[in-house]
């Protein structure tokens, strides 16, 4: 039963999910940004209680209402998005490489000891950049390294 | 695998797909109208490759290409949907009335004998509006039942 619900997840991500890192800045932050990994699945508020669902079911992330009609599945702790990843992985088709990718850095992440391993960090970030055609990134490596 | 591989496309169907039916005005029909359900599944072009492999690995529908940007995969032949949605029902979790409207709708065309047959199954087509909160449908069973 879990791992047929892991699998309807796994379609769910790729038809209508998405796996991105985003770059903010932050000077609370030892390097100076904040690296801030999300897992998103959207729908039209009118399935607000079928996303309800499938997040109890999921037991990770929470549901965040926009103003514009819509309503997402929010999965941003590290943990939580690990767990997710590996167990949808095998059975992804479309978002393979966002999800490689993703788990990559999560890995990576734990790692930075240096300011060299962070705006090493940055530019395995600014891949997702390809894998989502996400032109609107403005903080990437090269704005991190302006400030390192 | 092969299980896995219908959760997944229940999760693909609840996230993004569409299931419905048409009524479309054709003399050439017996009763003057055509019915014509649809299971469709929508990607962005960039996804084209991904989604034709799903179209591969299902064996069922074709690719359509849309001209602002779209790229979908459509099932409209009767017997496919039947096979899809009788697999994939176990699973959904946000289109369940939907897929239970649609087999409830095939099973009812089979049987058709005569114009009172005819307008009921329009009329059990009109409750996809509701589901699927679509203003637009122009002909519904009020219209057929002008022309009949």
């Amino acid at each position: 039963m879990k791992n047929y619900f892991w699998s309807y997840i796994a379609g769910f991500l790729d038809a209508d999910g998405s796996i991105y890192v985003q770059l903010k800045q932050n000077s609370t932050y030892r390097y100076k940004f904040q690296i801030a990994p999300s897992v998103v699945f959207y729908q039209k508020k009118t399935e607000k209680v079928g996303l309800s669902e499938i997040q109890k079911k999921l037991g990770l992330g929470y549901i965040r209402y926009r103003n514009d009609g819509m309503v997402e599945l929010v999965i941003n702790d590290r943990k939580s998005i690990k767990t997710l990843l590996t167990k949808v992985r095998p059975n992804l088709i479309l978002k393979v490489d966002q999800a490689r990718l993703m788990i990559k850095i999560l890995n990576k992440m734990d790692k930075v000891t240096s300011i060299k391993d962070f705006l090493s960090l940055t530019e395995l970030i600014d891949l997702f950049r390809e894998l989502n055609y996400s032109k609107k990134r403005t903080v990437d490596s090269r704005v991190v390294g302006d400030h390192l």
